[in-house]
């Protein structure tokens, strides 16, 4: 790590103030040229891996190595400038960070820019770096995209490694990036996903209805278009319903098992140093110590019912669902605590479908709603990251 | 409010950093000479009532006035010399705030001091000031005097005003104070009393049997002398169980109350808020949040019981109940927080009785335990208070 000097005023809020984490890109490879940054829960050698939760940072010693996807970038030549703000621990889908501030929404002044991966969507969609790692355990990476006007992609599950990353809930885990414009998107992701397979062009699109029954009239309207375009792209379409019982009951599944996993991640460092939480962060955590092995066995018999009939949706043909990324715009900064409990919840039952699942979902930035961005997403069978990246591209062009 | 200049060095961190407060004494009164401090729940005019939370210091404006209490120590000649540390928004009884410190127990070092009228206690003990105001809702004076050696007297609720003072849960809040010997106690007591009518003198000793029970063996044993001697003055001495169906219980009917009443006071600024707390207190306002009308009402009615039977323990004769102050002396710092959840639960046995009936409760400096402090307390009768505090004299003079 060489002693950072970032050429650029952080505006928006999006970096960390307390890290100067630099990595110099190597010479010459095939990301030459582009900057990026990376959420503050990736290890960078010499830093402390902050979370950005301030004791969490006062209790860990600095990591001893770069997690491997950040190496990764670094070797083709893509040269780190800086940590970003997130959520504390992750634990949440706004953006707003109580201890360490809020990025600011550089395509929605007032609004939050979505969460965790708050800072790298803020940093990207503001121009201050090409691109930018984030994670997304529950919408982490989706949400924020579709609030900042962003590519950005929750890969397949286990697809890419978490060596050195703060994890939150290890079977709902990944790591994802930002960019602005597809063909950016598009050779990090040459990088990131190196060791795949391609996955075959789709021959069929499903419009998710129950997905879209739950955007707010204006969104489900604004990108009407943009799913025409898809549409023309991938050819047949039909509209099904995916959960004949609520996508509720597909996030509420989430909602305790990632909640049991986060608190199982915690729990003694909680107890033995007794932290500074927001008060939501620790509500959330509360609620999960709460969750009882019966109500997780009855979630898990739920969630393999999901993965059932996911599986039935992507039988036979190569298949791509799509739905809203996000129910609503970025909502205003400094909503109450019950407001953003409440839209997180109605988010979440969208995100679900890929959490749950493991499968990739990648949000597109293709409209706006009173002039606030929301994204299109397109969700692929397990393995099919490529395919969306290129249908994403295709897509682009196509704009 | 001038502002100040303490000529003393704040050893112990009982003092807020971020506050000035300084009333200069009137010149002639009858606590001429003495110095006191007040827990940062009480106002002073022109300064923020903080309660030690960074949030609620920067979301509420300075006071507009004084609080009654802290006024009438000022006019009586005693000086105000500045803000003390107390735990969250008083949510604690052992006195670690994770934003500003721990102020040091400096008759048990490496110990709490207790909470939450923590640096009141702190700086008492450390001898910083000749006194100090507290408030008492679920112990938080009789806890911090117990560990820190101190004189320290929960009132008659309802005995002395609350104006002007960050409550926490109506039916139980007291303010009370400390100070290192029972006269400057009685001193400050005739001057917070002045209203009250003289209570009998006792001619009766209980000794709460399940009380001591609950103790830990050492601290039984340590307080027999401290008993032989109260009995001594007092006169007919017998050994009772105040709850038949265990002080647990009774503590248990104050969790929910207390709970639910401390929620409600501060549950729309939480909304509004989001603010930062330890873990340890956003735990109890979630746990709190999610107590039910059915259970306040159950609690209610074991209220009732409880004031039903302790009327009966007061029936006939003037009486006193004896008791530890607390179940063990202070605990070290920095202990987990499962352990000390633990410990507040077996506190909260023995400070329920008072809290639960109103009555007042005197803990006196009369016992250690391998040199650590411990308090013996007496328990009156509705509008003893004085009462208890000359018997607090006599008893000090005969050690």
């Amino acid at each position: 790590m060489s002693r950072s000097s970032r050429t650029f005023d952080d505006q928006f809020n999006a970096f960390c103030q307390d890290s100067d984490a630099y990595l110099q890109g190597a010479p010459e490879g095939d990301l030459s040229g582009l900057t990026f940054a990376a959420k503050d829960i990736f290890d960078v050698a010499g830093q402390v891996t902050g979370g950005d939760n301030p004791d969490w940072k006062a209790t860990h010693p600095p990591a001893t190595s770069t997690a491997r996807v950040v190496q990764a970038l670094v070797d083709a030549g893509a040269t780190m400038v800086g940590k970003t703000i997130t959520d504390e621990l992750t634990r949440g889908i706004f953006g707003e960070n109580v201890h360490y501030g809020t990025p600011a929404n550089p395509r929605a002044p007032g609004r939050v820019p979505g969460g965790s991966s708050s800072g790298s969507a803020a940093a990207v969609a503001g121009g201050l770096v090409d691109f930018a790692l984030g994670s997304d355990t529950g919408g982490s990476v989706r949400v924020p995209a579709s609030f900042c006007g962003l590519f950005g992609l929750r890969p397949t599950h286990g697809r890419i490694p978490l060596d050195g990353i703060l994890l939150q809930a290890p079977s709902y885990d990944t790591i994802g990036w930002f960019a602005r414009d597809a063909e950016s998107f598009a050779r990090v992701g040459a990088v990131l996903l190196s060791a795949g397979a391609a996955a075959p062009r789709p021959a069929r699109l499903v419009v998710a209805q129950d997905a879209f029954d739950l955007a707010e009239p204006p969104v489900a309207k604004a990108l009407r278009p943009a799913l025409d375009i898809v549409a023309s792209i991938i050819g047949p379409v039909s509209s099904q319903v995916l959960a004949p019982a609520g996508l509720t009951e597909w996030s509420d599944h989430q909602q305790v098992l990632q909640g049991r996993e986060a608190w199982d991640t915690v729990k003694e460092w909680v107890d033995q140093v007794n932290p500074r939480f927001s008060f939501e962060v620790s509500d959330r955590y509360v609620m999960a110590r709460s969750i009882s092995d019966s109500q997780v066995a009855a979630a898990q018999a739920g969630r393999n019912s999901i993965v059932a009939r996911m599986n039935e949706v992507f039988a036979d043909v190569a298949t791509v669902v799509c739905l809203p990324s996000t129910v609503a715009p970025a909502p205003p900064t400094g909503q109450k605590v019950s407001a953003r409990h409440s839209l997180r919840l109605r988010n979440s039952a969208l995100t679900s479908i890929a959490g749950n699942t493991g499968r990739p979902q990648i949000s597109l930035p293709m409209a706006e709603v009173d002039g606030l961005p929301v994204g299109l997403s397109l969700l692929g069978d397990r393995g099919s990251d490529e395919m969306l990246i290129a249908l994403a591209r295709e897509i682009a062009a196509a704009l």
